[in-house]
Parts: structure tokens; sequence; C-alpha cells
């Protein structure tokens, strides 16, 4: 097995970071590395921002509800960015009326996303580590007003990165049976059931993140994760459409 | 630099295939490696189909619009899939409205992508190549059809893998000036004048998918994308609905 791939294994978010600071050369390779991942159609509707202003930092952790996102050696943010492809299309008349549709929202996304994922394992493969942060959503509209971004752009991900200050387990996650599948889906009966030895060994996994109490069985956590509707998730395609996108 | 930076630095997406099939220990690794990649609120709200029939293989080649889909060593497509998620929570009579919400649908589809990613990186160190494929967007309704996807699973992107049977060349990228910002979003004036240098680099660039004329310059090929609305791209909202997904 090579280096990539053990460590791909082995991967574990990191919410701990040592007080130093990643330096420019390092921001710089991971933003070159993100540049060289697959973008839909060559469009490269996505940018990234890096937060270096400790207050703005500590803004986003906020909406983040997790303060080691201040705390981390650097701060991307990426976007979803159409401004950018607006505004050429707008310098020779061209209409940009597609921008609003799903289809290039998830274009955008989608190269966001595969973008922040690539910069991760690139910050990993150094020893340094992460963590995404989906929580950018908890109050995208927010962070669109600390960003200042213009119509067209989106805060999708974030990724706290820095130099690990703790050593967090393996998280276990679903076995293949339950997850990998051939040719077309199976008609699986009592997951529960199904998930019984998976549950346990979920609930045996010692969480960093809260070490005072045991871990939910996975079952148990999708059960209660239905019932989670913060009101900021809830009004995420108003803070969308106000931005121009997914308008239909 | 690491060797894998190396090769994420090198990313080219790979559009010819030798005539040899990925072995069943590959494919395990590298859904291994998925496993592994950093998912929403712990939900693993994706799963991974592999695409071995090759009859099948050539059906998802056509909504593909690319030969070389079907003759990959290796076809995954990366669903969205709450429908494990949504059974569990049924064997519990717990309600699972919130799944027609933006943010879970969200979810899953980073979920997804970044796993996809993930894989991608993993078979590129092995010395596989591959290419992502948004284009099981052209027609997600059949792709639904053919993998028999119950409600709440949708294929938000493929990645077709094999032995790389051809060398492109690197495909040049927008500067990190036109990208990567700093705490806040800039107001750049005159994208195209800004362009102008990068736009010369993309047309001298040599695309090996087709030889025979000249790239369009980027601020050229965005123009053109802008009238881009395929019927079945402008249908994928209809699409995800039926599965339950974005239902607002």
């Amino acid at each position: 097995m090579n280096k990539t791939i053990e460590k791909q294994l082995n991967h574990k978010s990191i919410r701990k970071f040592k007080n130093e600071a990643l330096d420019q050369e390092t921001v710089s390779l991971l933003v070159d590395v993100a540049r060289h991942t697959s973008t839909s159609n060559f469009m490269q509707s996505y940018s990234i921002m890096s937060i270096t202003d400790p207050q703005l930092k500590k803004e986003i952790s906020k909406v983040c509800k997790q303060s080691y996102v201040a705390e981390s050696g650097h701060l991307f943010i990426f976007l979803i960015d159409q401004h950018r492809n607006a505004q050429i299309a707008k310098e020779h008349d061209v209409d940009t009326d597609v921008l609003g549709s799903f289809d290039r929202f998830q274009i955008a996304s989608s190269d966001a996303l595969l973008a922040a994922q690539n910069t991760l394992i690139a910050a990993e493969s150094m020893d340094l580590g992460g963590v995404l942060l989906g929580s950018v959503l908890n109050d995208a509209q927010k962070i669109i007003e600390l960003l200042n971004l213009p119509k067209y752009v989106f805060p999708i991900i974030g990724l706290a990165l820095g130099y690990p200050d703790q050593t967090p387990q393996l998280k276990p996650r679903l076995p293949q049976a339950m997850m990998h599948y051939e040719n077309t889906y199976p008609e699986i009966e009592n997951y529960t059931e199904k998930l019984a030895d998976y549950d346990e060994i979920v609930q045996t996994y010692y969480d960093l993140r809260d070490a005072n109490r045991r871990v939910d069985a996975f079952t148990s956590q999708i059960n209660q994760s239905m019932s989670r509707k913060p009101e900021g998730r809830m009004a995420l395609l108003e803070a969308l459409n106000k931005q121009g996108l997914l308008k239909f």
C-alpha cells in the first residue's frame, strides 16, 4: 500500500491545533493543488477565500459553532463562484440566465467540494491536520455578509487546517456491504438488525470531542438527526436565491 | 514536495484506457478509501455503485455521451443516499420529512462528491487514471431507472477508472490571483482584459479530446457555456423531486 492511500485510510478530522499558522508558501502550494482539481466543463466555477483576519475568523467560528475554527493554523472557505464567469459574459453582452439553474448550481458546488477534498488530502500528506466545515451552512447569509460575496457567489464548505494537537481514534464507518452495491440497488430488509454489529462498534468508539459520554449507536444518531431542523439550515435556499442561485 | 502532492499537481483526466479491468482487491481498496472520507454530521448519506455489467456500462456511457465510459477498467457511480437512513428511521417510526430539505440534499451531495474525489486520488496514487463524470447528470432519470434507485437516492457523479492509454498535457488553470482571495471578495474590473494572458495559454493548450481544432480561449468557452441548456440538465430538479429530494 502506498503512502497516499495509507494516509487516506487513516483519515481523522483534527479539531485541536497547535498555535502555529501555516506559512505563505504552504498556503500557496495548497491552493495550487486545489487549482488542479477536476472542474466540471472546464468552467472553474468556484473560488477560494483565505481567512487571515483574526476577528473575521472568530466571526466565522461563531457561525460554525466550533471554537477550533478560530484557533486553526489556516482557514479556507470554498465558494461556489459564478460571479467571475457572469462578469466575463456581461462584458460580451452574453445572457447569464442559465446561472440560476440547478444544473449550474450543482456544477459549481461540485467544483468547490472536489477542490476542498483535494486540498485536505494535500494538507494531510504534509502531516497537517484539518476538518471540513459543512457548518458554514449554519448561517450562510452571515458568511456572505462577512466576506462581502457578490451575486452568484456562495460559501459551500470550509476547511480549517493546522498542526495537529490531538490524536483522535479512527472513526468506524459503515461496512462495505451496507454502502457499496453492484449494478442495481439492493432491497435490504431490516436495516437496524443488519447494522446491529456496526452500532456496537460505533458505541465503543471513543469520541475526543465529547469524552464524557458514550457515543450513541449509528442508528440512534440517524433517528435523532431526523428532527434536527435548525433555522439557519432551513433558510439556505433563501440565501441561495438572494445570490441568484437555484432560482426556479 | 511529497509524492501525493506531486501527483495532485500533475492531475490530468484520463479518457482512454487499456483493455484491462481493475481486480476485485483494487476496487475494494478504493471503496475503503471512499469510506474513510469525511462525512457530514457522521450521517454517511451516500453510497457507491460499481457497474460491472458490460451492457449496463454501455447504457450509462450513452447517457454520458462518452464512449470511454464503456471502455473503462472500472466504473463507479457515487450516489446521494438517504434511503438507508430513511429506512432506519421508518423502522423506529421516526418522521423523515427533513430529507426533502435543501440542507439534507447538500449534506448528502457533499458526502458523495468528497468521496469521489478521494477515490480518484487513491486511484491516481496507484498509477491508474480516471475521469469524474458530471455527465451522469445529462439524464439522471435514466440512470435512476437503470440502477433501480429507490426514493431518496440520486446519482450525483460518476468515476471511470482504468489503466491509462494516453498521456494528455496538463490543462492550464486560472491563475491564483483570479480565484484565491483574502478575507473579502475583491472588486475586479474588466475580467476579459485581466484574463487575456490566461486566454492565450488556454488557446495553445493541445486538447487530446479534439486534436483537430485549436482550443477556444477560456473567456470564449465561458461565453458559449451560457447558452448551453440541454433538456436533460434542465430537468434535473424534476428528477430530484421524484426521488423525494429538494422538495420545497
